[in-house]
């Protein structure tokens, strides 16, 4: 473990940082394996420790064996200040992860110790994953494909678009997820033209789209993926539309490549839609970073400045939304491997027409 | 609504703070009703308004007639910067909310403004409830009950912890529940004495007490219940602290009355447990305030410094764990009215056997 750490201690020495106080629970999960919802980490070369509350006196001795770990008596700040816990004269802050207040008080308390705000200290570490990692967001991504084929067939004029969101989470569970990445979003009709629709208690009406993203948790590794399936004949343009998604997600996935930058994926799977007509309805970014968060490094969009590397994950997801009428959006997050990338999912990207 | 909002303006005069930018998601809910899942708010007394993204367009059309409602187009400190919309001389900012980097990018942003860190602003506004959020603490709190009800006939040898909690999250659902208002704990023998034990992928053995702690949300509000039932015959020093937990739960909320220092309930309950040799064994707070937050004030324990105020919403919920053997614990969420606590549960607290 020590050894996996040293990049991290490498950077804190060039950042002038001798502790570095973590307060993100997502990075303490990728770092430690710790799940519980209270822990800090201390990183220091000498001595690592993470701080967690009786609740998870138990827990913590099963999922950490790489630090000490430390169960608190009162508040954090109280046993980090009085244990005498700190390392060194510089203590390190996640400045967007720390509250204005929790900062002050560490203020307050650590007299003489330079307190140094750092900035998205672990993205670049995380964004590369390791054998494990993928080998955790794989089955994640298996647990949600066999649910998607699970659930198609229980779409109706009966049941409603909120209930097969339940039966979406449901299932993930019972499958062994740890539970949804996100919500689950089951949106038909209009409704599809809203990339981020909540699912209604409203049943389906033959003659719509209906986009579904869904994703789960394993081993704290989130999977993410879109289909958008056709109940009952659909407009003509609807199907064009659709075609249109599945020509250009495809070009994307092709076209990957590592050292690429992000933003210029983007452009190429853009200028496709554009030049077929429809650009000013697909207005999101083209992917995102996937691992212990949904959403983290790369960033696929116009302005990102990130490069596609070998061994990173994320989503390739254009859509078209027409606003009133319909939309289709098609996901899959892809690993990249030495020359190209690998989709994690496997289910057909042909129009289902149930 | 500006009528409702008075108070809120009369404090922030009283702390010199003309304009104040609420960053906290839950108080964003309680302020306004919207459910997305990005939005800052402006709260002032010549106009407020409620900033959100692209995804939330139509969402903020059907949620928000409280105040103006704008869709940022990049990112909300260049809208807020850019478009004009601050008004006076000083910004109040959710201290315990706004993180360091934010509060640093302001800072850089608007020169020549006075910023404020104002400390849990809204805790004494959310504390008292109206009718109408007590309506929908009662609607969550009853489709809790109905799925707990629901739920112990699965309970047997062939289902596992995880398998019920699944059941408890997808009826929370179908039941018209937003989501859990927490990961529910389904906690049997040796686990049952973990006040926060993960649900196991293992099935039930009898002779074992369960613990079932869940809640859901209603409009934004949530519920939470604790039962503990027994599996089969279980030893008799396990029905033993069983029949003290009901005892001091039933104290409690006997004992509740408006005015009442928190830290006096907790008192008398603990002291019950003491008296009848357990008292080591109770090693959390009575209890907490139920709102948007299934945590918030007011806060029950030996150092809290809150009153039990009328209107307000908050669990009684002693718990005895006799670690690597058992524990019980017994929770209703209550409103405090004119003279004495009501419960939002009905569902039996004499031991059930199944």
């Amino acid at each position: 473990m020590s050894q996996e750490l040293e990049p991290l201690f490498k950077k804190m020495l060039g950042l002038g940082v001798d502790t570095l106080l973590v307060s993100d629970l997502h990075v303490i999960r990728w770092l430690t394996g710790f799940s519980g919802s209270n822990a800090r980490v201390l990183l220091n070369r000498d001595h690592s420790a993470l701080f967690t509350d009786f609740r998870y006196g138990e827990q913590v001795k099963h999922e950490v064996d790489a630090m000490e770990s430390i169960v608190i008596q009162s508040s954090f700040i109280d046993t980090f200040v009085e244990g005498g816990y700190l390392l060194g004269k510089s203590l390190g802050i996640q400045s967007e992860q720390m509250t204005v207040y929790d900062a002050g008080q560490l203020g307050d308390r650590l007299t003489g110790v330079d307190i140094v705000p750092v900035h998205c200290f672990f993205d670049e570490f995380r964004e590369l994953k390791n054998e494990r990692e993928i080998a955790w967001m794989k089955q994640a991504a298996e647990i949600s494909e066999k649910v998607f084929e699970e659930i198609l067939p229980l779409i109706s004029t009966r049941t409603t678009e909120a209930e097969i969101a339940a039966e979406i989470s449901y299932r993930h569970k019972r499958y062994g997820a740890e539970k949804d990445s996100f919500d689950p979003i089951v949106a038909s009709g209009t409704r599809s033209a809203l990339p981020h629709a909540k699912p209604a208690n409203e049943t389906f009406s033959p003659g719509n789209l209906i986009v579904i993203d869904m994703g789960c948790i394993c081993n704290g590794y989130a999977s993410d993926q879109t289909r958008t399936v056709a109940f009952g004949r659909i407009a003509d343009e609807a199907r064009k539309i659709y075609e249109i998604t599945r020509e250009a997600q495809q070009l994307g996935i092709e076209a990957a490549r590592p050292g690429l930058p992000a933003k210029e994926l983007d452009a190429l799977v853009r200028g496709y839609i554009d030049k077929s007509g429809y650009g000013e309805y697909f207005g999101h970014g083209l992917g995102h970073g996937v691992g212990v968060e949904v959403h983290e490094k790369p960033r696929l969009g116009k302005t990102s400045e990130d490069n596609l590397l070998s061994g990173s994950v994320f989503t390739i997801e254009p859509g078209i939304y027409l606003p009133g009428k319909f939309g289709v959006r098609i996901e899959d997050t892809v690993v990249m491997g030495e020359s190209a990338v690998v989709p994690f999912q496997s289910f057909t990207k042909e129009l289902i027409e149930l």
